[in-house]
């Protein structure tokens, strides 16, 4: 007889909350989807709606997957932005226009005590690629997302390490021209500036402003461009947009051989929207890497697709929720 | 009665092996010295010779504690050079000639099958550091030393962490000005071409060289170059010497500033014998890492000078028997 006290909790949720969408998937103990919701984060309604948002589309996957809380293990939420693991707390997030959001605290209260785990979506989607993808024959990796921005996550001895307040792999904002174009953190030449889709915008508008309208092709207007019309005027040999992916591939690569000297790491998983783009971009990021890091340490290195899709973000999240007991029970904290 | 297979081996022996001294100490169970041996490392006269000096200087130091082989736990040796902790081999150490050097097991037969455990120098001093010294108070912090190189070690959760194959900490070769001068790594612009000893002597050499003798003072010459000169000559201003001391310490404090954004570090322990000549050197380290660390990120961090003096490599020389422990029972690895 089962009086509801002793249900097994197998199911477990991820959140993946983004600037644009939010979208959540309910997990059987096998990491197999059974349900999901998606939805806009219309973040400019505030904090408290996008969390209603959240929580309504956790209680949506849960209704499709015919799941109830009882059976639900907790929720795990990626967001996008600087995250506290420990409180919760959403520390900074642009994409949100978030500022010290308690986001583990709030979502607790709007689904009724389930249990919350929070992270940077970065953290999640490494977790997720060293559990079930591209990172499971490695202990030491770098994650990379290089899209709109350029994020990261790091696995060391086997587990997420955050930091000493979640930062962790925030390879984005590593230096690779002092004197370079400002940067959104305050700073000057982060390799986001030029190695992000909206850095490689950025740059080409820079370059035509400059002057260099005329030796580029009529696609490369300041209006209309975006990384998908630069990284096609690239392949064209595009007088502009074939040195911004060069440099940006480059600055990248640097960007990694750095964190290769700092860190040793066995493997790097590169992937995001600019990286899908292709090998105009990513063969520079390679040919850098090889030749600025230690030999010692840059031999070694794997530079490898993610073995996950679209779907890592919510996979990674739910995820969040087994890696959080591995710590309280007396693993990296 | 003792029948000589239960006596308890408390003791434990630390070796500092650098490129100009080999230096031995006996520890008691406390971590206090009991006794010492030093002895020139004559790297000239090949591995062979060093390894028999390194037995001989720690016989000696049994000697001189009245302590015998049974009753230590073993030698832990810091070597002057990328190291596999797992296998014990010394990778590569340019100040000892070496490429491929098994310490560990040539010692071993040297030393009668005592145990020993070898790891790189400044990992053995980010562990004395974060047992006996200035590191005691934080779970994750970075070990810097800037002497004639520079070189560091990494505490994350509060453990040695070593990466996939040893290198781990090896803050000298983050690059801080990618078309800048050539390291002896093979990479340009590295943070230790500007901001070891070795790398300020390198760069106000080369000015000299372009024409700015007339500007400097008469200790300034090409032949008599020497950190020391430099930082004397700084302090009273002189127009190579001052630009060369405030360059090397924004330089270490960029590349600081990249450690900040990737690892997320409560504290930077920073010391070394360049770090000893005084704020002209450290106060621009300071300002950069605070200026160019993401804000969440700069705010926390503690820069703090190493709590251990000369004694650091001895005592985490014999600290790395304890750690390598706490690794084979489940630990980091």
């Amino acid at each position: 007889m089962n009086d509801g006290r002793d249900i097994a909790r197998t199911a477990s949720v991820g959140v993946d909350l983004g600037g644009t969408n939010i979208r959540a998937a309910v997990f059987d103990d096998g990491m197999e989807i059974l349900g999901r919701s998606e939805r806009p984060t219309e973040a400019q309604e505030g904090a408290d709606e996008v969390i209603r948002r959240i929580a309504a589309c956790v209680r949506e996957a849960l209704d499709r997957s015919s799941i109830a809380a009882e059976e639900v293990a907790g929720v795990g939420v990626g967001a996008a932005g600087l995250t506290n693991w420990k409180t919760g707390v959403v520390v900074l997030a642009s994409n949100l226009g978030w500022r010290n959001v308690p986001l583990k605290e709030r979502l607790e209260r709007e689904l009724d005590g389930l249990r919350i785990e929070v992270d940077k979506d970065t953290n999640a989607a490494a977790l997720a690629e060293a559990r079930l993808g591209a990172g499971r024959e490695f202990k030491h990796f770098l994650y990379v997302t290089a899209g709109t921005g350029i994020g990261g996550g790091l696995i060391l001895n086997g587990t997420l390490y955050r930091g000493a307040t979640g930062g962790a792999g925030d390879i984005g904002h590593v230096v690779v021209d002092p004197d370079g174009p400002c940067c959104g953190c305050g700073d000057h030449g982060c390799v986001e500036v030029f190695s992000s889709g909206a850095g490689m915008v950025d740059r080409a508008r820079e370059m035509l402003a400059g002057g260099e309208e005329a030796a580029s092709s009529s696609a490369m207007t300041a209006e209309g461009l975006s990384p998908q019309t630069i990284f096609e005027a690239a392949e064209e040999g595009d007088a502009v947009a074939a040195p911004v992916v060069e440099t940006a591939g480059r600055a990248l690569g640097l960007a990694l051989a750095d964190y290769v000297n700092i860190n040793n790491p066995e493997a790097i998983v590169l992937g995001g929207g600019v990286v899908r783009a292709g090998r105009a971009y990513t063969e520079p990021v390679e040919r850098e890497l090889r030749r600025r890091a230690l030999p010692a340490l840059g031999e070694i290195v794997k530079l490898v697709p993610p073995g996950l899709g679209d779907d890592v973000g919510v996979t990674g999240a739910a995820l969040l929720l087994a890696e959080s007991e591995i710590e309280k029970n007396g693993g990296s904290a």
